[in-house]
């Protein structure tokens, strides 16, 4: 069901829990998406979740040349555990002309070879998922982050007893650690940009930006 | 090497890609970590990395006893694939006191399963990177972003031709799309609160804050 002129064309090749989650996700945000396995449950899975849903092995180039793959703007490799079809399909592809191609890498051997043969871009979920895990689990006040730089970074900060009942301006964080409080979450509320004035209470999220070894002290001062 | 008093100890059980990075980045955290895997190769991996490195199966109470592992602040369980290895696991280290405990589910019905015995969080790795990488493939600005609530979110965004040159005076986005600039990032300098004189410049990269569909609505002018 294609909508717009403009609208971007994906492929997805491998639908496991990777590459399914970003077939469901991509549709979900409006957009074109042919789900690619060559087992044909996961297919029927994603018959009426992508705009096409196509049993086929990657590896056979008949095969790619026929679904018209060089067509599509951005096409994703998320086959896993099969390094060798991973790599032979992400090598087709680029021969074929894709513009765009995403591929999940396994290890780091992997993402070389990958990169060699000229991978757009190549991710490492279960990893990058476990270093933001590592990240939250690590702190007890840290819930989630946005790396800016190796040195920066958006994090979301629960506001404990320490800090209860204070107001931006006596808590002084911009000039005591050189942190902005962008936004504060409160139950279902935001509000950006606080005013000094405003109170933090306990059980409130801290939206700051700032240095990582500023946002570890500050974690430091809100944990003593 | 245990080395101050108020730090945390974690335990890590299963050192696949995902348990494995978890392990390697709370090391690097500074944090005490024992890795777990009956998998020897695995196990000898992480000497190094870890505080311990033990090879065992988790699944035999009595090995989990013999660890301590009830004196353990934090529990990682990592099994991905033995799912009843991953309940049981979980089921004993709860009857165990174990305070805190995450786990990787594998779908849905896992996840069920886990929060009936009492996992305090349960992680879906595979599923969680690819709606993060969906939504950064399907917007050809945003690069990364941070969900504050299923309605806010901090995004990083690349400036293009469009706008380069443009003062954030002149672009008025607070005004305009109710969007604030908490940051500009250019190469490896990054602006927290920049003022409204400040020009942007392609390739800059705008940290902003705000409402999805005023982001989508930036987006779309960016663009055009
Ligand atoms: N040559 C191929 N052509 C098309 N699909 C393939 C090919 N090889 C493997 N796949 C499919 O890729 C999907 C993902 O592969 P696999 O399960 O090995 O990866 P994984 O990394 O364990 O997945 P995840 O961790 O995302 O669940 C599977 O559904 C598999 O059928
Ligand atoms: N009972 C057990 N006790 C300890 N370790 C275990 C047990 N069962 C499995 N493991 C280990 O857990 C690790 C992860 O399991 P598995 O590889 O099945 O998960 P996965 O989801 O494919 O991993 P990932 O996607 O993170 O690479 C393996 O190294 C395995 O040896
Ligand atoms: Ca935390
Ligand atoms: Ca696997
Ligand atoms: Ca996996
Ligand atoms: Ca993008």
């Amino acid at each position: 069901m294609y909508v717009s002129g403009s609208k971007k064309e994906f492929a997805v090749i491998g639908l496991g829990r990777f590459g399914g989650s970003i077939c469901r996700e991509l549709s979900q945000l409006g957009m074109e998406v042919m789900a690619i396995d060559v087992d044909e449950d996961r297919v029927n899975e994603f018959s009426n979740i992508a705009s096409h849903a196509v049993i086929a092995d990657s590896t056979d180039e008949m095969v790619l040349k026929s679904l018209g793959i060089r067509n599509f703007d951005h096409v994703v490799v998320a086959i896993g555990d099969n390094i060798q079809a991973s790599i032979l399909t992400t090598l087709m592809l680029k021969e074929l002309g894709v513009e765009n191609i995403t591929v999940k890498a396994t290890n780091d051997y992997h993402e070389k070879v990958l990169r060699k043969i000229g991978a757009d871009q190549v991710v490492h979920p279960e990893r990058d998922m476990g270093k933001r895990i590592a990240n939250t689990i690590a702190s007890t006040s840290v819930l989630d982050y946005l790396e800016l730089s190796d040195e920066h970074s958006v994090v979301e900060l629960m506001a404990n007893k320490r800090i209860h009942g204070q107001t931006l301006q006596d808590l002084n964080i911009r000039a005591r650690f050189g942190l902005n409080i962008v936004a504060i979450k409160r139950g279902k509320e935001i509000f950006v940009s606080p005013r000094a004035t405003e109170a933090i209470y306990e059980g409130d999220i801290l939206i700051m930006i700032g240095a990582d070894d500023e946002i570890d002290r500050f974690e430091v001062y809100l944990e003593k």
